[in-house]
């Protein structure tokens, strides 16, 4: 297979610069598309090429399948770039992109066909032996079998919609009392929601831990697992911190769990890289969640453990070449990711869109910024808020709380707000520091983590802010000063602190 | 010994920011010392308490001990790190840290005496067993014994000061028939500089490299080396970009010059983080240069191969913990670090003291940018024009200098000028590339640097200068465009940029 010489990236943010940088560094040019919201962007700037492809909302620009592959021929682009979310799981894109005779980096659309519908994943995966959580393989046609079935495997159930997700057609089941009239009700929204009502029936686990498998698999059939990453961190099914190793597995659990994505993958004949997500109970049972067949947000916490390039493998790969290895590679040392929105925790997470004024990033050692915004850029009310993932590694996890404690504290954004002091709050919290939090902890601990934290923002910005008064107040000293410090203490930097604190 | 609970930084700049970045970590508080100059930089809005210590220069400010201790009292702080440069290789200021109970985080003074002066220091090393530049032990009497002694080693040979450095009272002498001037010139150099016409005799080494070995000690005697760093990329002596490992050494070099880094720091106590240089000859031959009893500026790049925080290590020896293992790490990959000043490659180098009026640092994966400005900062004309160090990891050495290369694009200074693109000519060099670069490198190949790499700021602030005129353009072709894509090519961004650069 040739090399791939230029690669349209059908995305934007920071995703879309990450994709770009590794191009650069592979000596491959790259193409931008852009909508009419993302003129100034960060990654049109990025790339050697640009290519305006529609107004917002995406459905009129980056969902757009012909001007995506109109704009990669008139650049004579040879191969496409999904990124995540947009058309990254678009099996009907990834044909459009075969005939096209332009190279999907991607799995085949066949496996993204096995995998993409939740009832079709679970029967595949229950055919390949892989565990998915107790259940009906398949829609239950009465009441009478559907109480039947959830008697056998015990309240708490879910019922799920099979036409459809997004928490529509779904109902949790504390009591068998109430079996009945939640039946009825899941039935009719699944039958207003996907004109089909037929539902199924799943165990409901009880604060499960979300720990997910980077799967990664070459053209030849070999597939290797990349380890673990912890997800348990979400707040509305969001994922808001990430880190590898997971706290909670054990030696024997991660070799397990990374044999049984690895078949997952295998069953689909998945190529590329992929991300099997799994549900831990607290009996550290894991069950098949579904699986993510691109590229994911928290890449980097693996990419950092593992000293590998997910990217330039991904096209590596589409390139033809062989896998590096035959099996996982054993994890180096702890790596955190914090997802940084532009977002008022405050305000019930409000999207703050707006002109970035001034920006500081943190620096210094084991610490990455995969920004998709710069000084001066306005935040758009269009897409996704997030900005920013904060990424950092260090020998071990005690440590590598403590540095991206310290990064958060660097970070310096003015003109809109940002959630910088929640995701300080959640590193701080006892319960992510002692390691073991499941899916219910950001919900269950909204309130304290509003609290928690030092505004790292306010301590930067109120000192910039005070310089003047600073200088001011030197200049008046600087006699005194210079014969000897009297500075320090209550006085000095931290007293510029307090009273622009005690001013907001 | 306890724990040290704050540290005052006896320094400013990136140093300073990069030791509080370690302290924040490690739960332990910071003291900043600023002069005038320094009032609102950047290591003293890090810090929790910060004190004037004077105007500058720094002999009247960063270089008095009396000042810094005074702070540190006052602070009470009970350690003081120095940084590299001003105090820390001052044996009288550790003295006097140990006279007033405060823990200096460094060497033994005896250490630092043993290799502070040249003519000591090597016949120290002589004593242990290290390997110095065949030369005399001791300054010659007569002119005669020196003829005889040059006559025996052959030219060239290098006469040198006993008495002092900075290049006073040294003479490069390439034929015999020009010895006995030489000579005379060296001795009546060194008297008018030093008050002492002291000089030895050293064979000077053709084009050597310039390799370094990091060694660490604890307070038992533990001492172990962590690799080399290759700094033969230098300009007038000052390091300008640096890697690890060197690409000249063999397994068996880096073993052998690891150990006799180790017996040289052994021989005069060493404790803490040190770092012995060699120069290295054409056959391979390597011979001791001098020992640096302190932290280097380009510690990142051994950080990054060994997962270590060199910092971090510096504080748990000075409190009295053991060095975690007895041997070397195997080195992991490959780092590049380049170091960015304030300066202008085209007008011979000149310091562009000013206003940073924007700043974009480069993100993504495996980069470190160690910094000691913001955007807003003016840098002073009172200092070193270095502003930042930007650093990389790459699992190959090939990899490594794309990355850098690639960050270095990103970079965007504006208010100032810098020499990034004159580092991306460097990394660009086929003799860099290829790895086998000794100290001339730079000198000789100084024009085709200044015209190598393509301007990375003028790529960014191009484009940040023509948003409007591209948006205006755009709203023109609006209804095109939204139609289908007819940018990119030779229209789109990368016209913008040709516009731009045919416009400057």
């Amino acid at each position: 297979m040739p090399k791939i010489r230029k690669i349209l990236v059908a995305n934007r943010g920071e995703i879309a610069v990450r994709v770009m940088r590794t191009c650069k560094e592979l000596g491959i040019a790259t193409v931008a598309v852009y909508s009419e919201a993302d003129r100034s962007a960060l990654h049109v700037r990025t790339a050697d090429q640009a290519f305006l492809v529609g107004p917002p909302p995406s459905r009129e620009s980056y969902l757009v399948q012909e001007r995506i592959l109109e704009a990669a021929k008139k650049a004579g682009a040879d191969a496409i770039h999904p990124g995540y979310g947009f058309l990254s799981e678009n099996a009907s894109f990834v044909r459009a992109c075969e005939k096209a005779g332009i190279t999907f980096i991607g799995p085949p659309a066949s496996a993204m066909d096995a995998m993409g519908e939740k009832t079709r994943a679970r029967q595949n995966m229950i055919k390949a032996g892989v565990p998915v959580v107790p259940g009906t393989a398949e829609p239950i046609a009465t009441v009478e079998e559907a109480r039947a079935y959830a008697e056998k495997i015990g309240v708490p159930v879910m019922l799920k919609a099979a036409g459809g997700g997004g928490g529509k057609g779904m109902r949790k089941v504390e009591r068998m009392e109430d079996f009945e009239s939640s039946w009825r009700a899941a039935k009719s929204e699944a039958m207003n929601a996907f004109g089909n009502d037929a539902v199924y029936i799943e165990k409901y686990l009880e604060k499960p831990h979300h720990v997910e498998i980077q799967v990664f698999a070459d053209q030849y059939g070999n597939t290797i697992h990349l380890n673990e990453r912890e997800c348990s961190a979400q707040r509305r099914h969001q994922k808001v911190v990430e880190e590898t190793p997971s706290p909670i597995l054990t030696p024997e659990m991660r070799a397990k769990m990374g044999e049984v994505a690895v078949k997952a993958a295998k069953a689909v004949g998945y190529v590329g890289a992929g991300t099997v997500e799994f549900l831990v109970d607290v009996h550290r049972n894991f069950y098949f969640l579904e699986m993510n067949t691109r590229l994911q947000v928290e890449h980097p916490v693996t990419e950092w453990v593992t000293g590998l390039d997910l990217v330039a493998w991904q096209i590596k790969v589409a390139e033809g070449e062989k896998l590096p290895y035959t099996e996982a590679p054993k994890p180096n040392g702890h790596s955190i990711e914090v997802r940084i929105y532009a977002e008022d925790p405050a305000r019930n997470f409000m999207p703050s869109p707006g002109r970035i004024n001034y920006l500081r990033v943190p620096g210094g050692p084991y610490l990455r910024d995969d920004s998709g915004v710069f000084p001066g850029y306005t935040v758009p009310n269009t897409y996704d808020p997030m900005i920013s993932k904060l990424s950092v590694w260090a020998p071990t996890r005690r440590e590598a709380i403590e540095r991206a404690k310290r990064a958060l504290t660097e970070y310096v954004v003015k003109g809109i707000t940002t959630n910088t002091r929640y995701l300080k709050g959640i590193l701080s919290h006892p319960e992510f520091v002692e390691g073991d939090y499941d899916t219910s902890f950001l919900t269950r601990e909204h309130e304290t983590l509003l609290g928690k934290g030092e505004d790292p923002q306010l301590t930067e910005a109120a000192l910039l802010a005070s310089v003047v008064y600073a200088y001011q107040r030197d200049q008046k000293r600087a006699k005194t000063l210079t014969q000897a410090p009297t500075e320090g203490g209550k006085g000095g930097i931290s007293a510029w602190r307090q009273a622009s604190r005690r001013g907001r």
